[in-house]
């Protein structure tokens, strides 16, 4: 038997967050993960545990990926209203050129896993309730600002554009019709007017 | 060898719909099929062809069931803005019911099988353009009618409403915050105003 390979835990997370992410759960072995991962079985169940309990963490890494930058993006001072805009824009932008066929990992976590996975299913709710607040918390910073009209609601706002932005990673799947999005994206960000 | 046993195609096809739309295309197997469907796996090759065939037949077997219906809402003469005003809050609802984990089978097909197959692709494009065309048919009647303000542009609001409808089957995969669902289609229907 081969010596155990030294490794790095975080590189090797990654790199399953990014074969789960390609591929989806079930489709995705653990033969294809000893593979896809470099290190042996004995090393994966020892340092990350089962299939399922690699995919969670794969999703608490996505998570930390993606989540500070969303924050750092709607946060910054000055007026709130563009990074909104461009946090919109850009979702469009991107579910519209090749990357958008692997879409967004919670998303593909909420159709292919939640549903019969309430440990999975918290993690997309908690991402979720995440976005919507960092969105809120920039509407209501943009309408003290003056830049959202004073009978405007926040919070629906950004919960209109979360659930937006769900759709759009799911159209860009299948990659058909980019000007699809942007004109849905045009009239939601019409409502910020 | 037991003889085989007579069945009905359209009868077995709407099962193996009904597996596939709850369990996705990955975590069914041809031994499922089997057993769910009550058929011999001989019957299904002999009838359907392979798990990828039945898939797609399944896929445009939901095409027949869903299809017809939204067009025959969206088609009837006399006030249109309600028509689609009620599709859209109909989507909230269901999304927010028990029945939203099995959520919508294209968009099921559109995040874990359409990136890495062409023909699952063709149909889930297909019927997003389906009801971008029946929403926009509508639209355009509710605006020669005076329902929807002349400079509105029904085609773009038909992109909105189809992408945010996707994005409410996902958001509803989940099952938290219905008022998140509600809220988001109010905003958006305010637009058609």
């Amino acid at each position: 038997m081969a010596r155990t390979k030294e490794f790095d835990p975080d590189v090797v997370l990654r790199a399953a967050l990014d074969l789960f992410w390609e591929r989806g759960y079930e489709a995705t072995s653990m033969a294809d993960l000893v593979e896809h991962l470099g290190i042996a079985r004995a090393s994966i169940y020892a340092t990350f545990g089962n299939k399922h309990d690699l995919y969670l963490k794969a999703l608490d890494r996505y998570g930390d990926l993606v989540d500070p930058e969303l924050l750092r993006g709607l946060s910054q001072p000055g007026p709130a209203l563009p990074a909104v805009r461009d946090l919109v824009e850009r979702y469009a932008r991107e579910a519209g050129d090749d990357s958008g066929r692997r879409g967004c990992f919670i998303v593909n976590t909420a159709v292919e896993v939640a549903p019969h996975d309430r440990q999975a299913a918290r993690r997309v709710a908690a991402s979720w309730d995440y976005l919507e607040t960092a969105m809120t918390s920039a509407l209501i910073r943009a309408q003290v600002q003056g830049e959202l009209g004073p009978t405007k609601d926040p919070r629906a706002l950004a919960r209109l554009l979360l659930v937006l932005m769900q759709g759009i990673r799911v159209v860009g799947k299948v990659g058909a019709e980019p000007r699809r999005l942007q004109d849905a994206v045009t009239q939601a960000l019409a409502l910020l007017d």
